[in-house]
């Protein structure tokens, strides 16, 4: 490991070093293609939510007069497998700083959960949360403020995390070029990874509550039952959407939440409805680099104990550790692991297992 | 048509009307699934491009320390039709304020010309330009003006596009909920198409020369070439790719492009090498409700001014204008308009003709 560790410092450093070095990576012929057809029986994209704004000529950016925009709009982009439409649909969502891209073929050119979940026989939904990516953003106040109308502070600020930052906070290793020994980040393509990254404006420049609490609930809704999959600061979001419309989302799996938050006791008795599956990686006590914010493994406990207040409510919540089953090295972005097919499986299985089969309790008597 | 324009004043104002009205369409239950299934042999994404950049804590959004991000980085979403990786791939790249949403599913539910390419054969390519969507962009500056480190003029303007000026602009009709009578756009979805616009960055976010050029002409070298679309604003990138490479770039559409450069002699003898086809859409005389800029008809002479340059220096460029052929009513988003399979059809058997037939003449021997 020495030896692999001195090269990739190697690599990291002619990246890092000097301000503008052309990333290395030429992804395209990377891309792996797979032994079998993928067979669609319907693919495209479409918006949930959405209202209009009405803005003044500046902030629209000065080409024109005002008028109206739409904002909060999710965009959402999905397949449907052939002979597949009567299973569950899975709808992924990304964590900060980054999108749906998430999900899709990983930065070292490998198969993405989203076409895995398909090719085992589930419609897939992939968002970009609302004020990210594809579903964008509102503009207003930037233009309000380069116009001199509104002070610089009433802009939010935009979040990226660093390549220096992403190896602790992922848990790719200690130190940017230092992988853990036995790490499942594929880190010879990290630098296909911080492509990923896009400006996040989700700490202070979103409305209350959260826009996308709503429209995964009503994407579930129009789903007519579906199970909804968060990671990192979504993590919490399936939860949230299973607050506004419990009989709509059949099963929550929250992928290495960000917080299971201390839910007041009428929550709990909406939560215990739905089944929940919190599923975390290795590595979780990894100084984070980002001491305002709890360790992974705070994060674990505080899911342990949720888990457990939804159990004694007799609610179906299990948390899947893969060390506990002998899978060590997961990092934070496991659906891009090296075994990410590997934790897929088990998700897919808990699927199978507490969601498809699972006869109409009395929770989905009462949506 | 009074009575229906009638009605379409009413939907208009119900959503024009107050500042924040939800949205009515329910996209989801509008979509429609094709008679028979899309067989891909691939699909996924992956990124052209992108540099190293060193930002500070407050560039990066003051949580954690300073350190390097990824930007001018093009995020690429693509199919391959099962038997169909010997054609000629497509590469499809959207217009101001938009994203590759553009060529998905169009906004009252049908197939876009992504899937419809593709079922014709080609393997396609959708990008979100550099600086948008799932491309991201650079935002330093906008965290630097927050913290009143920069002068608020530092920060560029956002642009998006109002509803109501994307009625004369678009040449859905004179004014908002007045289509003309022979419209082929979707007007009843116009809604849906305006949750497709995301705040636009690329007039003064950008830098120079604009990346998408280099990003669209490394993607067309790294499919060992490729036919380049574009639309609107980069309906002029495919020349640009062309001139920084004409030999990755087997052919050329410009879809209703913002403008046809008057190119110097030089550029003019490198882009005969390649085939090149412009589409315009009709009522190109309308008022755009946009002073400063052209009407469509001055871009449109601006087109035939230089397919007639090309000509004569023995290129192989022509116009397409639907309404020679007695197509009549075609809008600013073709690829969106009721008959927007019949251009489609006219665009494959110009590349059938034009380009998968071509024998390998002089300017495909000299790369």
């Amino acid at each position: 490991m020495l030896c692999r560790s001195a090269i990739l410092v190697g690599v990291m450093l002619a990246g890092v070093l000097g301000a503008t070095v052309t990333a290395k990576a030429q992804a395209l012929k990377d891309l792996r293609t797979p032994d079998t057809p993928l067979v669609l029986k319907a693919q495209g994209s479409f918006f949930v939510g959405g209202e209009k704004a009405e803005q003044t000529q500046v902030e629209l950016g000065n080409l024109g007069p005002g008028g109206h925009i739409t904002v909060n709009q999710m965009y959402v982009r999905y397949m449907v497998p052939q002979g597949g439409d009567g299973n569950v649909p899975v709808v992924m969502v990304h964590g900060a700083t980054l999108t749906g891209k998430s999900w899709e073929t990983t930065p070292d050119g490998r198969m993405g959960w989203d076409e895995y979940f398909v090719r085992k026989g589930h419609p897939v939904y992939v968002p970009d949360q609302v004020g990210r990516g594809r579903s964008g953003f509102n503009q207003a106040v930037f233009n309000d403020v380069r116009a001199g109308s509104v002070p610089a502070a009433s802009q939010p600020s935009w979040l990226r995390f660093s390549d220096e930052g992403v190896w602790p906070n992922f848990r790719f290793g200690l130190k940017p070029g230092e992988p853990f020994s036995d790490s499942q980040f594929p880190v010879t393509a990290v630098d296909e990874l911080a492509k990923q990254g896009v400006p996040d404006v989700s700490l202070g420049g979103l409305p209350a509550p959260n826009p996308n609490f709503k429209a995964l609930s009503d994407l579930a809704g129009q789903l007519t039952g579906a199970v909804l999959m968060g990671h990192s600061q979504s993590g919490s979001f399936p939860l949230e959407a299973a607050l506004l419309n419990a009989a709509a989302t059949r099963g929550l799996v929250l992928v290495e939440p960000g917080r299971c938050p201390a839910y007041r006791p009428e929550q709990i008795a909406t939560l215990v409805k739905v089944p929940i599956l919190v599923v975390f990686g290795d590595h979780r006590d990894n100084p984070t680099g980002l001491p305002t914010l709890p360790t992974w493994q705070a994060r674990f406990e505080a899911c342990q104990e949720l888990i457990a207040r939804l159990r004694s409510a007799g609610g179906q919540a299990e948390m899947l550790n893969p060390p506990d089953r002998g899978i060590r090295g997961n990092s934070h972005m496991i659906m891009q692991d090296k075994n990410h097919l590997q934790i897929a499986d088990l998700i897919l299985q808990w699927i199978d297992e507490r969601v498809s089969k699972r006869k109409s309790g009395p929770e989905r008597s009462t949506p």
